[in-house]
C-alpha cells in the first residue's frame, strides 16, 4: 500500500523513532550501536529469532580491528580467541597431488598496521558483542520481526518523514512507526532496496555456486591452520582457519562459465567432503564434526543507489555482493555503517547541513566498486600464471624502489590489493568534507608543501607519549568514536611555534570561529574530568609536541583553550620503524616540519578532512573556518582583523 | 586444643581436602586458582563477608602481568581500565613550595619487559577475576569463616596429616576438615603463623604510621596522574594514580625515629587532607569524593620460617611486611603462591620427590629479604642527595658501558632496584631444580659456553613465528601455566643439527628417559587436538629453528616425538631491539649458537632450570635425565650405550 492509501495518523508520536534499522547483521548492528551510543532512539528489527547461530562470518580485516578498538569493542571480540591469519599459502597441482608453491603475508610490513592479521571468528559471537553494547544503551533487537511496507515524504512531515509498517514474522502482530530515517541492512535480498526499485548491477557477469563447510577435522595437511588457496586437478578449495580448532572450507561447485551451468546446482555435505578429500590428496582429511554446511549461488553485484532521498538508506550486502574469497563483506559493512552514522549525527545534532548525507552514497559506492574491481583483477592475475617465490618476497617487503614496482604488474597489483583488503587503502574522493583544490576553502595554508596526509585517506597510526601520565599511546585511538571531529595540532618545537600556538588558541576563541559557534549547551556545567568534549560535542583538540615528554610542561607550553585538553597533550618521542631516523616520528609520518608543525582535521570515522599549516596570525583558524563552512550550519567569519582585540571578547572566553 | 585432646575420627574422609587455604587475598587466591585448575580439591575460607570492597591494592608489576597473561587472566584485569604508571616524578622543596626535580621510567628500556609499566587497580576487582576463575573449577570461597585450630602429624595419617577446625565468624557453625596441606595466607596477623610459633624478625627497626586515602580530587598539581614522591617543608606524600579518575595519597603520619613516636598515633581524614594541601602548595587540591581512608602502623618484617613440616605453609603478608612504597606486596604474594603451587602439584602427582617442597622457603624467603634490603638501600640513597637529571637519564638508558656503571653507586643501585621491583630481577639460588656446578647432574654439556641463560633466573621474552599458522607469538607465553616443565629445543639450522635432533628425539623415547618415565596414563586416548601435553602431563616440548618460517617444513624438519608438538614449532625470525643485529634473535638472546642451538628446561613458573648443549649422540638426553634425577621419583638411566638400538624399543614408541 502506498502513502495515498493510508491514514498517517496511525504513525503517531508515541511511535516516533530516530531511525528504524532492518537487519541485525554487521551493518545494522554497527549503525545502531553508534546511534544508540550518541543518544538516538532506535527501532531495530531482524527476521531471525536469534543471532547467527552457526556459519557465515567473514574475516575482520586489520583496519576493522582498529575501528573496533576505537569503539572499545576489540577486547570483547578477542577474548573468544579467534584464529589469526598472518599468511596465505598457495597450493598447486604437481605430479602426485598438490604442493605449496608460495606463501605471503596477508598484511605485509609495507602496510603500517597495528594488527597485521585477519581475525576469524564466528559471526554470531561478533554480533553478540554489539548486541550487548546496544543493551547497555537500552536497545533490544525486536525479533523475529520484518518490514512489510514503508513510505518517505518530507513534504508531509519534515521531521519524521518515514513511515514504516512492521510485523512479527508469524503475522499475528503489527506496528506502525514513524522515523527520521530508515536503514535497510537486510542483506542481498533487501526488501527495502526492492521496494525502492533500485536495480543491482553485475559488474562481472560470472556467477558461482559455492559450498561452504565449517567443521573440526583430522588431517595431515600441513597448512590446515593457514588460509590456503588450493588448486588441484580435481578442483579448487579455499581453507580458512577458525576459532576452537575449526576449519572452514569453500568449494566452488559450479560457475556460470561451465558448459552445464545451473545456478541451482547443489551438493550434499558428503559430496563436498568427497571432493575435498580428492583435492587434498596425497593428504588425508576426516571430519570429526560438521558445524555448518551451506550451498549458495553468488555473483558480484552493486546497487545502483544507496539512497534515493537521504532518508531511506541501504548498506552492507543490500548494496554489494561478491565472492567470499575477498573476505571483505563484514569490513565493508562496518565502514558503510560508520560512514552513515556520523553523518546522520552531524546533521541531526545541528552541526552539519543536510547535504552532508549526500556524501554517503558516492563515498561508499566507490569503495564497493573498487572492491569488486580489485577482486577481479587480482583473480585474473593469478589465473594467468603462478607468481615466482621471489616476486612474492619482493612484493611483501618494504623496500623496493618505485621504478622496480612499476616494472612489474604483479607486484603493483599485489600491493594495491593488500592495501585495499587490509582496509588501509580505502579512500574517499574529494567533496565538502574531504578537501581538494576545488573545495570552497581556498586558503593557501591548506595542504602545505611536504604534507604526506591526504584528505579522504586514513589518518595513519602513530605512537606518542601522553604528557600527564607518561603512557605510551596510539595517537589515532586517543579520541573514541563519538561523532567528534579530531583536531590534531602538531605543535613542533614550542620555541618556534609559541606565537603561532597563542594565535591559534585565540583564534579558536573568537566569536564566530567553528569552535565557539558550536559550544555545548551545558558548557558551564561540564565536569573537569571530561577529557574529550569539554566545550563542544563536535571537536576534540589534541596537541603533539616534537619534544621529549620531560621537557614539556603543560602549564607553560599549552595555552588558552588547548590547555583544557590536558589529557590530550602528547610528546612525539617514540621510535617508529616506518621513519627510523626521525627525531619526531609522528610529525615525520604526517609530513610536518619537526620544528613548525601543522594542523590536521580528522573526520569522526578516522579519515583526514583537511591539513593546514600552523602559522602566526589568524590564517590557520581562518582556513579551518573556511573548511567547516563548506558543510556546517552556521556562518563562520574570518578572525583576521580582530585577532588582536580578542582578549576583550570575554563573553565567550569567560565561559570556557 | 591440641591433637592429643581430640578424636581424629571426626576429621573423616567426607571432609578430605587437597588443601585448606585460609585467606582470600592475592596469595591465597593465586594458590587455590592454580591448584583448582590442576584438579585438586580445595577448601578456601576467608573471614571477610565479601571480597575487598575498597582500598588496599598494590600495583601489579610488569613481570606479574606476564604471569597473569600466562594464566589467561590478564585481559579480565585490563578490561577494568587500570591506571598505568610508566614514570615516577620526584618533587622537592624550593623557595616557594615544591618543584619537580626529576622523573624516571618505572621500568626503563634496559629491562626487557613486555609491559613496561605498573598496573594500578582496586584489589577487589583483581580478587574477583580469580574468584570467577575458581568458580569455573567448582571452588567457592567459604565466607565469613575463620580457622580456630589445626594440627599436622604425618605419622598419624601420612596421606591427610593436617587436621583443621573451621568456624563461621559468628561462632554458630563449625567444621572439621582433614587435608594434605594447610596454607596460611591471612595477612600480617596470621593465625597459622602465630599458632606455629614462628617469630617475625624486623630487619629495619624503624616502623612507621601511614595514612592512606583513595579519592577523586580536583587539583592543578600537574603530575596528579603520575606516581610522585613529594618532599616539602610541610612533610612528605606519595601520589599513586588509580582507575576511574581516582588518586591514592600516602602520607607518613609518624615514624619510630620521631621524638614523640607512638605507633598508635592516628589522624582523621580531614587532618590528612589538610596536610596534603600544605605539602602540595603552591598547587591547590580539593576532594570531590573520598572512597577509602585508613591509618595503619607498619614495619619491615620477615617470618623466620615459611613452614615447619612442609605440610603447613605460609605465604604473602603472613611472611613478609614492608612499607607500601615498595608496591611489591601483591607481586611477592603471587610469586609465593605460584612457587608453592607447582611444587605441591609435582609432588602430589607423583613426579617429584617430597623434598622438592623444601625449596619453597629458601627461594621465597630470600626474595623477601632482598626486597626489604633493596627497599632500604634505595630509600637511603635518595635521602642522601637528589640525583642529577643526567644521572637518571644515564641510568635509564640501555647503553652505558659496564665501567661507567660501576663508577656510580646511584646508577648501580637504581638498575638493580628497577630489575627487582619490575619482577624481572627476582632470582633463586642453586638447588635441585636450579642447576649449579654443585648439582648432582655433572654432565659437561650443562651450561655450555656462551649461554646467557642462568638457572634460577627468568626465561626471557622472545618473539617468534609459529610455523603451523604463521602467527607471531610470545615464546615464553606459549605454554600456559599448567604445572608442566617447558623444554625449549633451540634447534639452530636444520642442516647442522639434523643428526643431533634425531638423536635427541630417539633419546627421549628410550625406556628410562625422563620423558617416557612419566607418560600419561591415558596416553593412548589423547585427542590429536591436545597441544601441550599429548604424552606427559609434566613436559611440553617446543622446537625453535634459526630459520625463516617459509623454509621450515614440519614433516621434513621435525622428527619423532617432537613432531607430535606441531603447534609448538617456531621460526626464530623476528627482529628484536635487544639484539638488533642477530639473524636468529631468540637464539642470540639465550646465548645459543645460531647454527647449533641448545636446550633449556624452564620450570613451570618460568624460571630456567638447566641449560644443555644440543649434541649428536645421547649426551643431551643423558644430561636432562641427570638433572631431573635430582628431584624426580623414578630412576632415570643413561641412554648412551643403547641409543643405536632404540629403534627396536617399540613398546614405548608404539604408544606415542
Amino acid at each position: 500500500m502506498s502513502v495515498a492509501d493510508k491514514d498517517v495518523s496511525y504513525y503517531d508520536i508515541a511511535n516516533s523513532e530516530g531511525a528504524v534499522i532492518v537487519g541485525a547483521g554487521p551493518v545494522g548492528l554497527m549503525l545502531s550501536t553508534c546511534l544508540a551510543r550518541w543518544g538516538y532512539k532506535i527501532k531495530h528489527i531482524d527476521n531471525r529469532p536469534e543471532p547467527t547461530a552457526t556459519g557465515r562470518a567473514d574475516g575482520i580485516q586489520p583496519r576493522s580491528l582498529d575501528l573496533l578498538r576505537n569503539m572499545g569493542l576489540k577486547s570483547d571480540i578477542m577474548k573468544h580467541k579467534p584464529a589469526r591469519v598472518y599468511e596465505v599459502a598457495f597450493w598447486d597441482p604437481v605430479s602426485k597431488g598438490i604442493a605449496r608453491t608460495g606463501t605471503w603475508a596477508s598484511c605485509p610490513s609495507f602496510i603500517d598496521a597495528r594488527y597485521p592479521f585477519t581475525t576469524l571468528l564466528h559471526q554470531g559471537l561478533i554480533e553478540r558483542v554489539f548486541i550487548s553494547d546496544l543493551e547497555k544503551n537500552g536497545v533490544q533487537i525486536q525479533r523475529p520481526w520484518t518490514i512489510t511496507d514503508f513510505t518517505s515524504d518530507e513534504s508531509q512531515n519534515p521531521e519524521y518523514p518515514v513511515h514504516v509498517d512492521l510485523a512479527h514474522v508469524d503475522g499475528t502482530t503489527t506496528e506502525k512507526v514513524r522515523a527520521k530515517y530508515l536503514f535497510g541492512g537486510e542483506g542481498a535480498r533487501s526488501f527495502v532496496r526492492q521496494k525502492l526499485g533500485i536495480p543491482v548491477h553485475h559488474k562481472d557477469p560470472i556467477s558461482h555456486v559455492w559450498g561452504v563447510m565449517d567443521g573440526v577435522v583430522h588431517t595431515d595437511f600441513p597448512d590446515i591452520k593457514m588460509k590456503c588457496t588450493i588448486h588441484s586437478e580435481h578442483g579448487s578449495i579455499m581453507v580458512i582457519p577458525r576459532e576452537d580448532n575449526m576449519v572452514r572450507l569453500y568449494i566452488q561447485i559450479a560457475s556460470s562459465t561451465d558448459p552445464d551451468w545451473n545456478p541451482r546446482k547443489t551438493a550434499t555435505a558428503a559430496e563436498v567432503q568427497a571432493s575435498a578429500k580428492k583435492i587434498l590428496q596425497p593428504y588425508f582429511i576426516e571430519w570429526e564434526r560438521v558445524e555448518w554446511f551451506s550451498v549458495y549461488p553468488i555473483g558480484q553485484g552493486i546497487a545502483e543507489n544507496y539512497t534515493l532521498d537521504h532518508r531511506v538508506f541501504l548498506g552492507g550486502d543490500a548494496c554489494h555482493t561478491h565472492s567470499p574469497k575477498a573476505g571483505q563483506g563484514m569490513n565493508t559493512a562496518f565502514l558503510d555503517a560508520q560512514n552513515l552514522a556520523w553523518k546522520i549525527h552531524a546533521v541531526e545534532s545541528g552541526f552539519a547541513r543536510r547535504e552532508l548525507l549526500e556524501t554517503y552514497e558516492p563515498e561508499r559506492k566507490m569503495t564497493a566498486e573498487r572492491l569488486l574491481d580489485f577482486d577481479n583483477r587480482y583473480a585474473k592475475l593469478f589465473s594467468q600464471r603462478i607468481p615466482a617465490a621471489a616476486e612474492v618476497e619482493a612484493a611483501s617487503e618494504n623496500h623496493g624502489t618505485e621504478a622496480e614496482e612499476h616494472d612489474n604488474d604483479f607486484i603493483k597489483t599485489f600491493k594495491e590489493s593488500c592495501e585495499f583488503t587490509s582496509g588501509y587503502g580505502v579512500f574517499y574522493e574529494a567533496n565538502a568534507v574531504n578537501w581538494s583544490p576545488s573545495h570552497a576553502a581556498k586558503s593557501k595554508l591548506i595542504q602545505p608543501a611536504g604534507a604526506k596526509l591526504q584528505p579522504g585517506h586514513i589518518f595513519p597510526n602513530a605512537n606518542v607519549r601522553r604528557v600527564v601520565d607518561a603512557n605510551v599511546v596510539h595517537l589515532e585511538q586517543e579520541v573514541p568514536l563519538n561523532g567528534s571531529f579530531r583536531i590534531f595540532v602538531f605543535a613542533g618545537k614550542p620555541s618556534k611555534t609559541g606565537m603561532a600556538m597563542r594565535d591559534f588558541s585565540n583564534g579558536l576563541l573568537s566569536k564566530h570561529s567553528f569552535y565557539t559557534s558550536y559550544l555545548r549547551a551545558d558548557v558551564d556545567q561540564v565536569s573537569h574530568h571530561e577529557q574529550h568534549n569539554p566545550h563542544s560535542l563536535f571537536f576534540t583538540l589534541c596537541t603533539i609536541f616534537a619534544s621529549t615528554r620531560p621537557s614539556i610542561e603543560i602549564t607553560r607550553d599549552v595555552r588558552g583553550v588547548l590547555a583544557r585538553y590536558r589529557d590530550h597533550v602528547y610528546a612525539d618521542d617514540q621510535h617508529d620503524e616506518q621513519v627510523p631516523h626521525a627525531s619526531a616520528p609522528a610529525h615525520a609520518k604526517m609530513g610536518f616540519d619537526e620544528e613548525r608543525g601543522g594542523v590536521v582535521v580528522v573526520r569522526p570515522d578516522g579519515y583526514v578532512g583537511v591539513v593546514v599549516d600552523l602559522v602566526e596570525g589568524s590564517g590557520t583558524v581562518d582556513a579551518l573556518n573556511a573548511y567547516f563552512s563548506a558543510f556546517c550550519t552556521k556562518e563562520l567569519t574570518s578572525v583576521g582583523p580582530r585577532l588582536k582585540a580578542l582578549a576583550g571578547e570575554s563573553d565567550v572566553q569567560s565561559r570556557l
